[in-house]
């Protein structure tokens, strides 16, 4: 009995609500150092670049996979709002995923350790974040007050502090810091050893740099609007996918007055990637974000909007206004917002409304 | 040579652009801890409670001292600005400075370890926070910016990476934590030993609950707005003084386009201040600041405002306007709020402008 005990893996938190989202080129190597905090949940792995090529997944994990194949033929023609050869890619796996949470992490991240040098079980942390309430409207100065041996300092209204629900978690990184490319030529041998033992709500009406790399969210709550854009292959820009995505959720989580946090869980970001390809990646965004950023902190969605959905189709149509004027590209992507929000709408029809579309689930490579 | 060089003393940070400032009803026996951070600075004690009390200093210490008849000797009628039998009264202390530079500590507190049990000089951090920039405009997901082995992260607008002068340096308390009565009444026996290595400013547009004690802020842009409030003897509300100093200085900096740092430095808090107590003082605030809270975050300073006082004054106007209606207390408060910037202006007459007014030098106690 003690040892049949002994030997039972407890349960781990929200085990079928949540699909761990992994965009990749490469065997999927690294699921080895994870393998004790997500062997037990579902793996949805998309394969970026040449659909051919086999991609090694190591043994015991329960996963699905799909390659651009894949996501062509269950999209049809509304697969152009996927991007190709970029790591953009991830947010068809979000659209594909019938669980209530996501957690998404590239496959150049490990594990890292606590000051006590003790493993961080990332994903834990992140649903710990994602399950309790946030605090957008007024900032506390212990952090995050719903952690344990914290609270609501002096001078924090009783009347805010049943919190904002959690919409998104954004963690961080030790080792190599994710900088731009300007950033790394400057200071190639910058690492990040700094642990801040700190999980903190980005107010409400502030924007901030949004990592793909180590982000928790709940689907069904933001996923409509966890768009990663249009970059890579035949776009004139590149690593601005996570960072067009948090402009347009925290925008849209101020509106719905939900929560965004940042801060813990750290994962150990391994290696630096090519400064120089990524100058030329990053080359445009480095002048458009200079408008685009004031333009998402002023732009105010209408009132009448209460979904995620007529939220973003509103944002979609001030893009192509606003940014338009900027560069092309930018009404493109406009139109593609649609189209992903169309996609989404296939994809995840409410229950008993089920259309004659392909759905994700329906389609799945499973191993 | 080099006996003598090793027993000089390395002159400390902005030693002669900088007074520390005390409130206290009891001796300074906490000073020998803060001896050797403290010892070449000028210190500022305001004495609160019966003048006629001797209040003891540790040797060495250069000081000057007022208690309430030095209040009263100085700003003669205006002394009503200032409160009395609540630390308030620290407020005096900012307006009789003649540096450009203020840092205020409470008598209950002492120097704190960091994770590696070096003693924290808490005061060079601070001044590390004033002379570095802030980033009230954009948030950075690796704090602050400026620090060592940090950086703006990728996403970071470039037109936005000179930041924001900072005028306020809030920093932490481990130990005690700075709870309301009801909290401490609940939750008597938290203690904080989390040692967030982080600091990090308060972006734009965010209002945050300012402690006064563990604060440094620089005087010469935002001391007229330093104001504590009526508290104490004689008013129907205290320990909201560096409160609403917090929201008023928030709010003003926001205007003026200056940042607001929180984090370290940490103090050690040693003692809880008696919860029943607490609640009698707090009792009035904790229902009034439902209704301060959503004016301060919604108040607009009009543009022509373009110094510290003018925007003081406008919104001495906007209080008593209105949050007079919610209590007849704020219409005094207002009333005060005029007088400590008439009060200002005499003790800090321009150069070349100085008026018969007493001033707080010349009418010093030094020992």
């Amino acid at each position: 009995m003690s040892q049949l005990y002994s030997s039972m893996k407890p349960t781990p938190m929200l085990k079928d609500e949540l699909d761990i989202v992994i965009p990749t080129i490469r065997n999927l190597d690294f699921l080895e150092m994870w393998r004790p905090f997500f062997e037990q949940y579902h793996l949805i792995i998309v394969q970026d670049g040449d659909p051919s090529r086999t991609i090694n997944i190591p043994k015991g994990f329960d996963y699905e996979l799909y390659n651009r194949n894949d996501i062509n033929r269950i999209l049809g023609p509304k697969s152009s709002c996927i991007s190709f050869k970029d790591s953009a890619c991830r947010c068809f796996g979000y659209m594909v995923s019938k669980k209530k949470y996501i957690y998404t992490i590239d496959d150049d991240c490990f594990v890292a350790k606590d000051p006590s040098g003790k493993d961080i079980n990332a994903l834990e942390q992140h649903i710990k974040n994602l399950l309790s309430p946030s605090t957008p409207h007024f900032f506390n100065t212990l952090y995050d007050p719903y952690g344990d041996g914290a609270d609501f300092v002096r001078g924090y209204p009783f009347s805010m502090r049943e919190g904002a629900i959690t919409a998104v978690s954004h963690g961080l990184w030790l080792n190599i810091p994710d900088y731009d490319a300007p950033t790394q030529l400057v200071k190639p041998l910058e690492r990040n050893f700094r642990y801040v033992d700190a999980v903190m709500t980005i107010p409400k009406g502030t924007l901030f740099p949004m990592c793909g790399m180590n982000l928790a969210f709940d689907r069904e709550l933001i996923g409509p609007a966890m768009y990663f854009g249009l970059m890579g292959d035949g776009q004139p820009i590149g690593r601005y996918d996570d960072m067009w995505a948090g402009w347009c959720v925290k925008v849209i989580c101020d509106h719905m007055g939900w929560g965004v946090k940042t801060g813990l869980p750290y994962i150990w970001h391994s290696k630096a990637s090519n400064p120089f390809v990524n100058l030329r990646k990053e080359y445009n965004g480095i002048f458009w974000q200079e408008e685009a950023i004031p333009f998402f902190q002023s732009v105010t969605l209408p009132k009448e909007c209460d979904s995620v959905q007529q939220c973003y189709i509103e944002l979609a149509k001030l893009v192509k206004e606003k940014l338009g004027k900027v560069d092309p590209y930018f009404i493109k992507l406009a139109d593609r917002m649609v189209t992903w929000i169309e996609a989404w709408e296939e994809l995840n029809a409410p229950k008993g409304t089920e259309t004659n579309a392909p759905k994700g689930k329906d389609e799945k490579v499973t191993e």
